[in-house]
Protein backbone atom coordinates (compact mmCIF):
# COMPACT_ATOMS: atom_id res chain seq x y z
CA UNK A 1 0.00 0.00 0.00
CA UNK A 2 1.38 3.28 -1.19
CA UNK A 3 1.47 6.09 1.08
CA UNK A 4 1.41 10.01 0.20
CA UNK A 5 4.49 11.25 1.77
CA UNK A 6 5.09 15.20 1.60
CA UNK A 7 8.30 16.55 2.18
CA UNK A 8 9.29 20.60 2.78
CA UNK A 9 12.05 22.24 3.14
CA UNK A 10 11.33 24.78 6.07
CA UNK A 11 13.16 27.19 8.08
CA UNK A 12 12.86 26.89 12.34
CA UNK A 13 10.22 30.02 12.29
CA UNK A 14 8.28 28.03 9.29
CA UNK A 15 8.67 30.08 6.42
CA UNK A 16 9.27 27.69 3.15
CA UNK A 17 9.98 30.71 0.57
CA UNK A 18 9.63 34.31 0.93
CA UNK A 19 6.56 36.25 -0.14
CA UNK A 20 8.68 39.61 -1.40
CA UNK A 21 9.41 38.91 -4.77
CA UNK A 22 12.92 40.45 -4.48
CA UNK A 23 13.73 37.47 -1.79
CA UNK A 24 12.94 34.71 -3.67
CA UNK A 25 16.09 34.42 -4.81
CA UNK A 26 18.12 34.30 -1.27
CA UNK A 27 15.80 32.70 0.72
CA UNK A 28 15.44 29.27 -1.87
CA UNK A 29 18.71 29.50 -1.50
CA UNK A 30 18.98 29.47 2.16
CA UNK A 31 16.35 26.70 2.73
CA UNK A 32 17.20 24.49 0.09
CA UNK A 33 20.79 24.72 0.17
CA UNK A 34 21.45 22.00 2.79
CA UNK A 35 20.36 19.49 -0.77
CA UNK A 36 22.16 20.92 -3.50
CA UNK A 37 25.56 19.04 -2.15
CA UNK A 38 24.66 15.97 -1.50
CA UNK A 39 25.87 13.01 -3.24
CA UNK A 40 21.99 11.67 -3.41
CA UNK A 41 20.45 15.29 -5.13
CA UNK A 42 23.38 15.58 -7.30
CA UNK A 43 23.41 11.92 -8.53
CA UNK A 44 19.63 12.53 -9.38
CA UNK A 45 20.11 15.42 -11.24
CA UNK A 46 23.14 13.65 -13.75
CA UNK A 47 25.99 14.88 -12.21
CA UNK A 48 28.92 12.90 -9.97
CA UNK A 49 30.32 13.84 -6.63
CA UNK A 50 28.83 15.50 -3.42
CA UNK A 51 28.79 14.66 0.75
CA UNK A 52 27.75 11.66 1.51
CA UNK A 53 25.57 11.89 4.97
CA UNK A 54 22.72 10.57 6.87
CA UNK A 55 20.94 13.50 4.83
CA UNK A 56 22.54 12.40 1.32
CA UNK A 57 20.87 8.61 2.70
CA UNK A 58 17.45 10.42 3.36
CA UNK A 59 17.08 12.05 0.29
CA UNK A 60 18.43 8.91 -1.50
CA UNK A 61 15.84 7.22 0.37
CA UNK A 62 13.25 9.49 -0.64
CA UNK A 63 13.94 9.15 -4.06
CA UNK A 64 14.03 5.50 -3.89
CA UNK A 65 10.83 5.37 -2.23
CA UNK A 66 8.62 6.95 -4.76
CA UNK A 67 6.40 5.76 -7.34
CA UNK A 68 4.61 8.98 -8.43
CA UNK A 69 4.61 12.58 -7.67
CA UNK A 70 2.18 15.34 -7.41
CA UNK A 71 2.58 19.17 -7.47
CA UNK A 72 1.02 22.33 -8.26
CA UNK A 73 1.11 24.56 -11.52
CA UNK A 74 3.17 27.11 -10.05
CA UNK A 75 6.04 24.70 -9.15
CA UNK A 76 5.81 22.99 -12.84
CA UNK A 77 5.36 26.57 -14.34
CA UNK A 78 8.91 27.21 -12.65
CA UNK A 79 10.50 23.62 -13.35
CA UNK A 80 9.28 22.97 -16.76
CA UNK A 81 12.32 25.13 -18.78
CA UNK A 82 15.18 24.00 -16.44
CA UNK A 83 14.36 20.55 -16.00
CA UNK A 84 14.85 20.03 -19.65
CA UNK A 85 14.83 16.70 -21.81
CA UNK A 86 15.12 14.64 -18.75
CA UNK A 87 13.80 15.85 -15.78
CA UNK A 88 15.18 14.66 -12.25
CA UNK A 89 11.60 12.94 -11.40
CA UNK A 90 12.37 9.34 -13.35
CA UNK A 91 8.72 8.46 -12.54
CA UNK A 92 5.52 9.71 -13.61
CA UNK A 93 4.18 13.39 -12.38
CA UNK A 94 0.63 15.09 -11.83
CA UNK A 95 0.04 18.61 -12.25
CA UNK A 96 -3.02 20.32 -10.63
CA UNK A 97 -4.36 23.10 -12.53
CA UNK A 98 -7.14 25.15 -14.17
CA UNK A 99 -5.66 24.59 -17.36
CA UNK A 100 -6.51 21.68 -19.41
CA UNK A 101 -3.16 20.64 -21.37
CA UNK A 102 -2.39 17.16 -23.21
CA UNK A 103 0.38 15.06 -21.18
CA UNK A 104 3.87 16.48 -21.91
CA UNK A 105 6.30 13.21 -22.14
CA UNK A 106 10.07 14.01 -21.05
CA UNK A 107 13.02 11.15 -20.62
CA UNK A 108 11.56 9.07 -17.65
CA UNK A 109 8.61 11.15 -16.57
CA UNK A 110 5.16 11.82 -17.82
CA UNK A 111 3.76 14.66 -17.29
CA UNK A 112 -0.12 15.14 -16.34
CA UNK A 113 -2.46 17.81 -15.98
CA UNK A 114 -5.10 16.96 -14.09
CA UNK A 115 -7.98 19.58 -13.69
CA UNK A 116 -10.25 17.70 -11.17
CA UNK A 117 -8.38 18.73 -8.23
CA UNK A 118 -6.03 17.47 -5.31
CA UNK A 119 -7.80 14.80 -4.37
CA UNK A 120 -8.25 13.09 -7.96
CA UNK A 121 -4.62 13.82 -8.58
CA UNK A 122 -3.14 11.77 -5.46
CA UNK A 123 -5.52 9.79 -6.46
CA UNK A 124 -4.55 8.49 -9.62
CA UNK A 125 -0.86 9.64 -8.54
CA UNK A 126 -1.34 6.24 -6.41
CA UNK A 127 -2.81 3.92 -9.43
CA UNK A 128 0.64 5.29 -11.09
CA UNK A 129 2.71 4.73 -8.18
CA UNK A 130 1.84 1.21 -7.30
CA UNK A 131 3.44 -0.16 -4.24
CA UNK A 132 5.88 2.82 -4.03
CA UNK A 133 4.85 6.23 -2.16
CA UNK A 134 2.97 9.35 -3.57
CA UNK A 135 5.55 12.14 -3.29
CA UNK A 136 3.49 15.60 -2.69
CA UNK A 137 6.36 18.24 -4.01
CA UNK A 138 4.94 21.58 -3.32
CA UNK A 139 4.98 23.97 -3.60
CA UNK A 140 3.37 25.09 -0.14
CA UNK A 141 -0.47 25.87 -1.08
CA UNK A 142 -0.70 22.03 -2.75
CA UNK A 143 0.67 20.63 0.86
CA UNK A 144 -1.23 23.17 2.64
CA UNK A 145 -4.41 21.96 0.66
CA UNK A 146 -3.10 18.24 1.65
CA UNK A 147 -2.82 18.78 4.82
CA UNK A 148 -6.48 20.28 5.45
CA UNK A 149 -7.93 18.07 3.77
CA UNK A 150 -6.43 15.15 5.56
CA UNK A 151 -4.56 13.58 2.00
CA UNK A 152 -1.15 12.97 3.66
CA UNK A 153 0.38 9.95 5.72
CA UNK A 154 3.68 11.58 6.38
CA UNK A 155 4.76 14.40 6.44
CA UNK A 156 8.74 15.01 6.60
CA UNK A 157 10.47 18.61 7.35
CA UNK A 158 13.83 19.16 6.81
CA UNK A 159 14.47 22.02 8.92
CA UNK A 160 17.11 24.32 7.86
CA UNK A 161 18.64 26.44 11.54
CA UNK A 162 17.68 30.04 10.52
CA UNK A 163 14.81 31.97 11.77
CA UNK A 164 13.91 34.24 8.55
CA UNK A 165 11.20 36.37 10.39
CA UNK A 166 9.22 36.72 7.00
CA UNK A 167 8.18 35.07 4.27
CA UNK A 168 5.27 32.51 3.35
CA UNK A 169 4.45 30.28 5.77
CA UNK A 170 3.65 26.48 5.31
CA UNK A 171 1.76 26.60 8.38
CA UNK A 172 -0.97 28.64 6.77
CA UNK A 173 -4.68 27.14 5.35
CA UNK A 174 -4.21 24.23 7.02
CA UNK A 175 -7.04 23.69 8.86
CA UNK A 176 -8.52 24.56 12.17
CA UNK A 177 -9.01 21.19 13.57
CA UNK A 178 -6.44 20.06 15.66
CA UNK A 179 -4.30 17.09 13.90
CA UNK A 180 -2.09 14.61 15.85
CA UNK A 181 1.46 13.13 14.46
CA UNK A 182 3.68 10.56 15.33
CA UNK A 183 7.22 11.06 15.06
CA UNK A 184 8.98 8.20 12.90
CA UNK A 185 12.59 9.86 12.52
CA UNK A 186 13.94 12.78 14.34
CA UNK A 187 17.65 13.03 12.99
CA UNK A 188 20.28 15.66 13.21
CA UNK A 189 21.48 16.06 9.71
CA UNK A 190 24.19 17.57 7.27
CA UNK A 191 23.01 21.56 7.84
CA UNK A 192 19.69 20.88 8.30
CA UNK A 193 17.15 18.59 11.29
CA UNK A 194 14.94 15.91 9.78
CA UNK A 195 11.65 15.60 11.07
CA UNK A 196 9.88 13.00 10.03
CA UNK A 197 5.85 12.78 11.49
CA UNK A 198 3.16 10.38 10.09
CA UNK A 199 -0.21 11.19 10.44
CA UNK A 200 -2.22 8.53 12.02
CA UNK A 201 -4.89 6.37 10.09
CA UNK B 1 29.69 32.96 32.07
CA UNK B 2 26.17 32.90 32.44
CA UNK B 3 23.58 32.01 28.94
CA UNK B 4 20.19 33.17 28.48
CA UNK B 5 18.25 30.28 27.30
CA UNK B 6 14.37 30.30 26.21
CA UNK B 7 12.63 27.25 26.24
CA UNK B 8 8.94 27.04 24.75
CA UNK B 9 6.64 23.85 24.54
CA UNK B 10 5.22 24.49 20.77
CA UNK B 11 3.09 22.49 18.43
CA UNK B 12 5.10 21.40 14.98
CA UNK B 13 3.16 24.12 13.29
CA UNK B 14 4.33 26.86 15.78
CA UNK B 15 1.57 27.67 18.00
CA UNK B 16 2.44 28.12 21.78
CA UNK B 17 -0.84 28.84 22.96
CA UNK B 18 -4.76 30.14 21.89
CA UNK B 19 -5.88 33.17 20.83
CA UNK B 20 -9.22 32.39 21.45
CA UNK B 21 -10.20 32.46 25.42
CA UNK B 22 -12.59 29.66 25.17
CA UNK B 23 -9.23 27.44 23.82
CA UNK B 24 -7.12 28.74 26.34
CA UNK B 25 -6.94 25.62 28.72
CA UNK B 26 -7.48 22.47 26.28
CA UNK B 27 -4.41 24.07 23.78
CA UNK B 28 -2.37 25.12 27.11
CA UNK B 29 -2.72 20.90 27.94
CA UNK B 30 -2.23 19.64 24.87
CA UNK B 31 1.38 21.62 24.34
CA UNK B 32 2.24 21.10 27.69
CA UNK B 33 0.90 18.07 28.86
CA UNK B 34 4.19 16.32 27.93
CA UNK B 35 5.86 17.74 30.96
CA UNK B 36 3.30 17.10 33.94
CA UNK B 37 4.10 13.44 34.49
CA UNK B 38 7.68 13.85 34.30
CA UNK B 39 9.88 12.76 37.25
CA UNK B 40 11.78 15.88 37.30
CA UNK B 41 8.72 18.39 36.74
CA UNK B 42 6.71 16.69 39.92
CA UNK B 43 9.71 17.03 41.98
CA UNK B 44 9.71 20.66 41.49
CA UNK B 45 5.81 20.53 42.40
CA UNK B 46 6.68 19.07 45.65
CA UNK B 47 5.18 15.93 44.57
CA UNK B 48 6.97 12.41 44.41
CA UNK B 49 6.60 10.09 41.60
CA UNK B 50 6.27 10.19 37.70
CA UNK B 51 7.80 9.21 34.71
CA UNK B 52 12.12 8.82 33.91
CA UNK B 53 12.65 9.22 30.78
CA UNK B 54 15.24 11.71 28.58
CA UNK B 55 12.48 14.49 28.49
CA UNK B 56 12.74 14.30 32.60
CA UNK B 57 16.52 14.44 32.22
CA UNK B 58 16.38 17.26 30.02
CA UNK B 59 13.70 19.41 32.37
CA UNK B 60 15.87 18.55 35.66
CA UNK B 61 18.85 19.74 33.22
CA UNK B 62 16.98 23.15 32.41
CA UNK B 63 16.32 23.36 36.40
CA UNK B 64 19.55 22.46 37.89
CA UNK B 65 21.24 25.11 35.26
CA UNK B 66 19.01 28.08 35.94
CA UNK B 67 20.38 30.98 38.38
CA UNK B 68 17.69 32.97 37.55
CA UNK B 69 13.90 33.29 35.68
CA UNK B 70 12.39 36.38 33.74
CA UNK B 71 8.78 36.66 32.88
CA UNK B 72 5.96 39.00 31.40
CA UNK B 73 3.57 40.42 33.43
CA UNK B 74 0.56 38.58 32.39
CA UNK B 75 2.50 34.90 33.42
CA UNK B 76 3.48 36.48 36.59
CA UNK B 77 -0.74 37.80 36.93
CA UNK B 78 -1.87 34.28 35.91
CA UNK B 79 1.21 32.39 38.17
CA UNK B 80 1.08 34.64 41.50
CA UNK B 81 -1.95 32.61 42.99
CA UNK B 82 -1.75 28.71 42.02
CA UNK B 83 2.17 29.13 42.81
CA UNK B 84 0.87 29.82 46.36
CA UNK B 85 3.56 30.48 49.14
CA UNK B 86 6.36 28.28 47.59
CA UNK B 87 6.83 28.66 43.72
CA UNK B 88 8.14 26.30 41.75
CA UNK B 89 11.47 28.45 40.36
CA UNK B 90 13.92 28.32 43.60
CA UNK B 91 15.78 31.22 42.48
CA UNK B 92 14.91 35.12 41.83
CA UNK B 93 12.36 36.13 39.01
CA UNK B 94 12.57 39.08 37.39
CA UNK B 95 8.97 39.98 35.90
CA UNK B 96 9.27 42.88 33.41
CA UNK B 97 6.32 45.12 33.36
CA UNK B 98 4.90 48.82 33.36
CA UNK B 99 3.56 48.73 36.84
CA UNK B 100 6.07 49.52 39.93
CA UNK B 101 5.87 47.21 42.54
CA UNK B 102 7.99 46.55 45.44
CA UNK B 103 9.66 43.11 45.73
CA UNK B 104 7.77 39.74 46.59
CA UNK B 105 9.03 37.21 49.18
CA UNK B 106 7.78 34.22 48.64
CA UNK B 107 9.84 30.76 50.06
CA UNK B 108 12.94 29.89 47.99
CA UNK B 109 12.03 32.93 45.62
CA UNK B 110 11.84 36.77 45.34
CA UNK B 111 9.85 38.34 42.48
CA UNK B 112 11.62 41.69 41.77
CA UNK B 113 9.38 43.66 39.56
CA UNK B 114 11.20 45.29 36.31
CA UNK B 115 9.37 48.60 34.82
CA UNK B 116 13.16 49.68 32.71
CA UNK B 117 12.26 46.80 29.91
CA UNK B 118 12.86 43.28 28.88
CA UNK B 119 16.91 44.37 28.62
CA UNK B 120 17.10 45.75 31.97
CA UNK B 121 15.66 42.86 33.79
CA UNK B 122 17.60 40.08 31.75
CA UNK B 123 21.12 42.13 32.86
CA UNK B 124 19.35 42.29 36.47
CA UNK B 125 18.65 38.19 35.94
CA UNK B 126 22.19 37.94 35.00
CA UNK B 127 23.89 39.40 37.81
CA UNK B 128 21.50 37.15 40.39
CA UNK B 129 22.21 33.82 38.10
CA UNK B 130 26.08 34.41 38.77
CA UNK B 131 27.59 31.10 36.59
CA UNK B 132 24.05 29.82 35.97
CA UNK B 133 21.60 30.37 32.97
CA UNK B 134 19.48 33.28 32.64
CA UNK B 135 15.84 31.80 31.54
CA UNK B 136 13.28 33.35 29.81
CA UNK B 137 10.21 31.76 31.06
CA UNK B 138 7.52 32.94 28.79
CA UNK B 139 4.97 33.96 27.66
CA UNK B 140 5.06 34.20 24.16
CA UNK B 141 5.32 38.19 23.56
CA UNK B 142 8.51 38.19 25.76
CA UNK B 143 10.30 35.00 23.97
CA UNK B 144 9.42 37.25 20.93
CA UNK B 145 11.00 40.21 22.13
CA UNK B 146 13.55 39.30 23.24
CA UNK B 147 14.36 37.18 19.93
CA UNK B 148 13.69 40.09 18.34
CA UNK B 149 16.12 42.04 20.71
CA UNK B 150 19.21 39.64 20.27
CA UNK B 151 19.10 38.71 23.82
CA UNK B 152 18.79 34.82 23.33
CA UNK B 153 22.04 32.51 23.57
CA UNK B 154 19.73 28.91 23.28
CA UNK B 155 16.44 28.42 22.40
CA UNK B 156 15.15 25.22 23.62
CA UNK B 157 11.76 23.93 22.04
CA UNK B 158 9.79 21.52 23.07
CA UNK B 159 7.86 20.41 19.72
CA UNK B 160 4.48 18.68 20.79
CA UNK B 161 3.38 16.25 17.55
CA UNK B 162 0.67 18.21 16.47
CA UNK B 163 -0.99 20.52 14.08
CA UNK B 164 -3.46 22.81 15.93
CA UNK B 165 -3.94 24.98 13.02
CA UNK B 166 -4.85 27.92 15.13
CA UNK B 167 -3.46 30.05 18.08
CA UNK B 168 -0.65 32.45 19.39
CA UNK B 169 2.37 31.89 17.27
CA UNK B 170 5.79 31.55 18.46
CA UNK B 171 7.02 33.23 15.53
CA UNK B 172 5.30 36.31 15.01
CA UNK B 173 6.83 40.08 16.18
CA UNK B 174 10.53 38.37 16.10
CA UNK B 175 12.37 40.76 13.96
CA UNK B 176 12.99 40.56 9.89
CA UNK B 177 16.71 39.76 9.84
CA UNK B 178 17.80 36.36 9.45
CA UNK B 179 19.03 34.81 12.54
CA UNK B 180 21.42 31.74 11.77
CA UNK B 181 20.92 28.86 15.15
CA UNK B 182 23.25 25.72 15.41
CA UNK B 183 21.48 22.83 16.77
CA UNK B 184 23.22 21.56 19.72
CA UNK B 185 20.84 18.72 20.57
CA UNK B 186 18.01 17.16 18.26
CA UNK B 187 16.52 13.92 20.19
CA UNK B 188 13.24 12.82 20.32
CA UNK B 189 12.04 12.46 23.73
CA UNK B 190 8.67 11.14 25.48
CA UNK B 191 5.63 12.83 23.84
CA UNK B 192 7.61 15.66 22.67
CA UNK B 193 10.58 16.22 20.21
CA UNK B 194 13.19 18.31 21.73
CA UNK B 195 15.41 20.59 19.74
CA UNK B 196 17.61 23.17 20.54
CA UNK B 197 20.01 26.03 19.30
CA UNK B 198 21.98 28.26 19.92
CA UNK B 199 22.73 31.77 18.46
CA UNK B 200 26.05 32.05 17.47
CA UNK B 201 27.47 35.06 19.56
Amino acid sequence: MSNVVAAMSISVDGFVGASDPEQWFPVHNRVHDWVFELAAWRERQGMTGGRTSVSSDLVAEEFAGTGAYVMGRSMFDFGEEPWGEEPPFHAPVFVVTHRKREPLHRVGTTFTFVTEGLESAVEQAADAAGERDVFVSGGASIVQQAIAAGLLDELHLHQVPVLLGAGVRLWDHIGTGWKELEPTRITPGDGVTHLYYRFPR
